[in-house]
């Protein structure tokens, strides 16, 4: 079933110790809209500007992600600079441009509105509570965030949070959003602002899932966490993107399912880890828009031995 | 089957967010004897000084620990002081007081010398090769070490590694063994110094195992690491010989086996997780102390379900 995203699309020039890349395909909405096409229908709401051209478009259509919903703004699409080095495991903010995107007001098309998942890309938290208030009779809502929404537009974020299925953000964003060092107390924490459960990302480490009582159908009325591996990579290419592309395979897989049961959220964090392996793989989206859906199960059984006590891996 | 461990019994001062403690006792040899004597007997090599009491050799012989090796000098115990804050994934040093350490000199008791397995915990590389080249007939050596040792001791401590089964080190000390930022080239050059195998540590996200080319008998060719979890623990009262309890458990289990295959290798990596979870319940050894067999393997069961796909936890 359809996902509808709401995020950036964006360039993105990017420094990393295997090479550089100049204004390359990227944006959140793009890396969660590409991994999550492996799985089921995606639908993108975003604004660029005149310099997205019919080869960037290219790059959704060959992937069969609607696009109608991404508008064209006089103007330069929003542009991001960054860096990273050594663990390479945070990127160093060299530039961002937000052009046509600092007055990015998100139309949905009415091809949209029966969608009936919807994530919330990382975006101004008044932007995505907009879109949630439009978007009223989809079953499941789940969204991203970053440090700085949550440290200048608390109060706008919380009415995001309220009421989402899944929170997906990494752990310096959980500690900064709870207050708390602690990943179990941040979890709880941020659980009481109203997620029904949070997945905090871990990076090279994998991601654990966090749930409320009774979070989901199914669901033990006190579930215990959940962690996921990540894969061991010898060549980061560029870690860009994998967080989004975790939430494209994680959501991507969810919404492919019929039901969201216990099985298929664990299922889904391993897909999401899987999608995020990919995308470190090559600058930008290369990975993702060229993997196929045999690598990504051949991977997805991978992630399974490296993880399981009977597994044939060692 | 036996294990022989050498290395520190000490008295640790703490201090944590969860409060102080003043001279507990400590010591990688102890934190590593406490974790291991759940799963087997262990023989321990040290030496303390006129500070170490009845009650502190009381702690070993409740669990059945064989401290002949204990030898008592003039002075006082190697004594450490440290404390941890904010995530509490790293110890701040405050104070290291050598003592009756700065001369140790490890003598092999005639009862130890039929030891199958050999743990070198923390300490000089010229004394782990000196109790090394003592005990020629073991079935297994693993061994420990720390920043200190790989920066300033690089030749002593590659003498050790040449011929290490296991090497047991936390990530930030494998990236500087190797000189690698990124962990699967650092476990690469790591394997490449000596040991079949590192188990690297990865403090509240588990561990990672990497193996050379046909490490040990029954795994591929060419085996995948292998991710064991830690468990989310709300309440991390003092992290100090978590890594130490990982490597008892481990190796603990690996001695208890009748023979290291791949499956028990793996379930080693998860023993390790759970005692190393429990060595951060309390404050220096308490909780391993007072931890019974049934409540490890229960540990052990949520382990698996937090981390396995077929798990009934979520």
């Amino acid at each position: 079933m359809a996902i509808l995203v709401v995020g950036s699309v964006a360039f993105d020039s990017i420094e990393t110790p295997h090479g550089k890349v100049d204004h390359c395909l990227g944006g959140a909405a793009t890396h969660f809209a590409l991994a999550a096409s492996y799985f089921t229908d995606v639908r993108v709401i975003a604004v660029v500007g005149e310099d997205f051209l019919p080869h960037h478009e290219a790059v959704f259509r060959a992937r069969g992600i609607d696009i109608q919903g991404i508008e064209r703004a006089p103007g330069l699409s929003f542009h991001w600079t960054g860096a990273y080095a050594g663990t390479m495991s945070e990127a160093e903010t060299l530039g961002t441009d937000l052009n046509v995107f600092e007055r990015f007001e998100p139309k949905i098309p009415q091809a949209y509105t029966d969608s009936e998942y919807l994530f919330l890309a990382n975006i101004d938290p008044v932007l995505q509570a907009r879109v949630r208030s439009q978007m009223q009779n989809v079953r499941m809502v789940c969204g991203d965030t970053m440090n700085y929404w949550i440290s200048a537009h608390a109060e706008n974020l919380a009415k995001v949070l309220r009421d989402l299925d899944v929170l997906l953000i990494n752990d310096g964003e959980a500690r900064m959003l709870s207050g708390e060092q602690n990943s179990v107390r941040a979890a709880q924490k941020v659980l009481a602002m109203g997620p029904k459960s949070l997945v905090m990302k871990h990076g090279e480490y994998g991601a654990t899932a966090f749930f409320g009582a009774h979070s989901f159908p199914g669901m033990a009325a006190t579930p215990r966490p959940f962690r996921a591996p990540a894969l061991p990579l010898a060549e980061v290419v560029d870690p860009t993107g994998a967080g989004d592309s975790f939430a494209g395979g994680f959501y991507g897989y969810i919404a492919s399912q019929p039901k969201l049961t216990p099985e298929v959220f664990r299922r889904a964090m391993f897909y999401g880890g899987v999608m995020g392996s990919f995308a470190c793989e090559r600058f930008g989206t290369e990975r993702l828009q060229g993997v196929t859906r045999n690598e990504i199960d051949a991977r997805f059984e991978i992630f399974r031995e490296i993880s399981h006590l009977d597994s044939s891996a060692v």
